[in-house]
């Protein structure tokens, strides 16, 4: 965007680019003014253009680790533990936005959970990241804080409704995801509480019990999670929102609200959009907590960014959109 | 569809027709063989098409009350009980498909709540029946049978998370209902537990915490609900499904699955489709149970089709769609 | 739907029953009171329901040919061909829903073209009929009775602006047609004037100069076109829909609009709706005409049953949507 | 973006700034570099956030003009002239988004008709702009230049099939614009050559004879037109392509591609993208060419901050969305 800062650009590299997470990610680098992307891959889609002006995907092969600070993998799940036990060697620093790292893989030692707001430092001087998962950030970054100055009820249940865009199941073409299967459409998935996430949020948020109940919505992008939570006595929704916000102060990439946030206010943005609400005719208190942000943004590329702000040294959040 | 039947057609009339449920109606009265649809009212739309082959949509001033056996009521909420205090004397039977008379609205006596599964007998000698919502069908459905055998565990919220398609919010031009607004977002509203739908599900399933939670999906049509339902220690999925198949054994318009159901299954028809899954990893006993139907088919125009044929000694199902 | 007929239901078959052309047809079929569907195949969906109450797919090896009266094929283009080389012997009429023996596919000989509202008599009497394609089933019932009458100014190109639902590209997984891909997107394709099309189009339509322009709809179905015809001298819109009138009267599956038709309008039916528009501000007098229809349906399993009645003595709307 | 240039902000306000156009209008500013927007009003969202950080709506009456440089009307087709006569006086410069001042509104006198790739000096030295709309900026950028070095046959009709999405009709409600009515149909409307953007058109292209048909799609944003062009013997796509880039050469908001773009490609930026194909099969010279721009981008909101520019001094491609 603009060239004349006085420091010289940090220069990184994308390992898979062309599904809609390594997309995402270029499209947020180009808008950040700190870093030069020096190559993205794609054995696909090699010499095509990236969303980077004058940059063309290459194949694996030719990416030359050595070159740059930092590098992201944006593989598919499974691949970025081979990835990282065979290259860790050449690269600085690695970002992984697959679930291979993450808490509750077993293969979480070594790693730091990214979570920008939560553990800047551990993040400023890690060398490999897991980037947390998109339904887990909506639900860990509304929940957590909470359960730190003990305001949960942990003996209910805490029902996550969540619902998601399609991107969130990968570019890989599959007939379920055709737009005519999903147009008009809307479902449940992964019943029984067994997705793939929960151990992630469990490892985050240890002594809950989560009952996480994901849809499949018909847009493209944007998750947004209705939470019911039963609190302790005389807690309600101000006195969350003032967690949030002691919490969050500061954070670009986290805004409290007082209105029920739309997907379409976060979609395209980088920003996870909190809001607590009293609920009248219950005899036990619960809350309704929703949380929205853009599975690609916030919840991938975004929180991406934001990590590698932290492990380069800039400011947090600096180049996401807000 | 067939004119061989031995017996006249019965008739009945449309006040309200060219709004979505009106429209709807009309439509599967098409499909009905057992009626003749003598009017079918609008301002808006007079002298123009009704759904129906011959049949013109006539201003409500030339509706002739007194050639019908009934008379459904598809009009805006509020103006359905106006309508019966001044036309009651003439009609010999009415379906209100709107809020006015249904439980919780004050205005209930004298009127049939119209379960067809639930009340027929009931709904058979009525003169005056209050068509459920659509929210609530789905609710009171899922939730009546077990709360009857006692299953429910009444001391925990039971929390219903429900998405709608945008045709549940009727016809008149709003800018929130607009494509460009709609398309691309999903929203939750209603926060607070205070829909308007709450007091006519509380009214009859009491004893029940509910938190209701509904969303505005990007859809046209169709609900689908998700509810988190703890229960009595030892109850499972399937003693759930047996007993949802006992209480709709014979029951064209409900359907008890063994799989998570789509609102892509539903849209179109009359039916409302159950599920029921045990859920891993809670200390409480919470089950997620399922229901997807049509907010226009069973969630309006479909089950009052299946009163009229009550009320007028046709079998339930008689031309519902499945 | 209703079985007091006295004459004994016709048994039929279809040969790859799960694509969406296989599925729409068997649910037009479970709508039609004069047969009895005997078997629908599909390897990949075996044992599992079809759109027809009580009919589960079967491999394509169980289908017994010898016990149908008529065989549909839904399977891909190019198989049909072979199918019909290997199992003609075996089955007493064919209607083939491919490309591989419409005219210009260079095996049309043997084969009649299936188009009701045209040739109903050849239909009757053959064996093996060629479903007209979805987009040329518009173009030539909207040119061909205007050709006929010598309407048509032939020296100049007619410009045909199509688009087409997704399901027009048929259900296998393919990247381009991923719900995140085609929402919100609207594009061109097959330009150059060489759609695999035209070729059936040209055939059945000598002496047109036809300039075919495909588009990519976000819609799951149906087919609009619009057409700009440059007609000889002094003829008008209203003539043209004169003489349309004259071609399909007392056909259920065409229908000559004053308004400009809308996809949804036939969306869901078996209708072709027409209509014609004289244009102000030119000094060439050019028409504009509008074709829609559902891909599906007229396009698709709504005329392959219309060819179905044909060839087996029923009515040609029998069953049909309107 | 940054502030470190050394030059002043210039001010700009927005009258109308809460409509699809107004909105992106802000989103566009919020990115520009060299402006201040003083002022957003809308009397419906008062005090409300714009998308500006910082800056609220306010009533129109507040609007401060002496405040600034330029002034953007947003406000309805129709209220333009009458703003303009009553506070011309007021405001140093005006670019007027609606209709009202363009080429055959029979106000054009005193206007400069605003193609910043086409006449920017007299928009360089322009008081009052009429910013050109939506469906004629892909027209008029496609043939104008064509035209100019004679490569367009005049004597046969040009065929433009243009499909817009719904914001280019306002966010006034409307029942014809909401969700229900516009998610899976596909509509043409204007039939009969007679759309209001016609004479913009005409009086920008003499001696064209135009068939405009326009369609409604079922997205939020963008405009694809597909032009069947008849050209001089001799002519073909190539041609065509060198004399765009010859005439759009250092123009960032217009793009000369080999493929045929898609809507997907140009919504959310502020580029037209161009393609030409030859087409076989034709005894006339008729090639097809592709405009792709996003209505509320090059055809709105994003010409008109290149047509400020040009009136501030700044580069004509600043700000710009590629």
């Amino acid at each position: 965007m603009n060239t004349n800062m006085k420091s010289p650009l940090v220069s990184v590299g994308v390992i898979g680019g062309s599904g809609y997470t390594g997309l995402e990610l270029l499209r947020v680098l180009r808008g950040h003014d700190g870093v030069n992307v020096q190559f993205a891959t794609s054995d696909s889609a090699a010499r095509r253009p990236t969303p980077i002006p004058g940059l063309a995907f290459v194949p694996v092969a030719e990416a030359r680790l050595e070159d740059v600070e930092l590098v992201f993998l944006c593989i598919p799940h499974g691949e970025a533990a081979v990835w990282v036990e065979r290259n860790g060697a050449s690269v600085r620093r690695v970002i992984d936005l697959t679930t291979d790292h993450r808490p509750g893989s077993g293969r979480e030692a070594g790693a730091v959970y990214g979570l920008p707001e939560v553990t800047p430092q551990e993040v400023a001087e890690a060398t490999l990241v897991a980037n947390p998962g998109c339904y887990p950030t909506g639900v860990i970054l509304s929940l957590l804080p909470l359960l730190r100055v003990g305001l949960v009820d942990a003996s209910v249940p805490i029902v996550v409704s969540a619902a998601s865009g399609v991107t969130g199941a990968g570019r890989s073409p599959k007939r379920e995801l055709l737009f005519a299967e999903v147009a008009g459409d809307f479902r449940p998935y992964g019943l029984g509480n067994d997705h793939r996430h929960l151990s992630e949020m469990r490892a985050t948020l240890p002594g809950l019990q989560l009952l996480f109940v994901p849809h499949l919505l018909p847009v493209a992008r944007g998750i947004l999670e209705t939470i019911a939570l039963t609190v302790e006595p005389g807690v309600d929704a101000a006195r969350v929102k003032t967690v949030w916000r002691d919490a969050y102060d500061g954070c670009d990439a986290v805004r409290v609200e007082d209105h029920a946030p739309a997907l379409a206010e976060v979609v395209g943005t980088d920003v996870l959009a909190l809001a607590a609400f009293d609920n009248v005719g219950l005899e036990v208190s619960t809350l309704t907590l929703v949380a929205a942000l853009d599975n690609l943004g916030k919840g991938a590329a975004g929180q991406a960014v934001q990590n590698m702000n932290l492990m380069l040294g800039f400011e947090s959040g600096r180049g996401i959109r807000c």
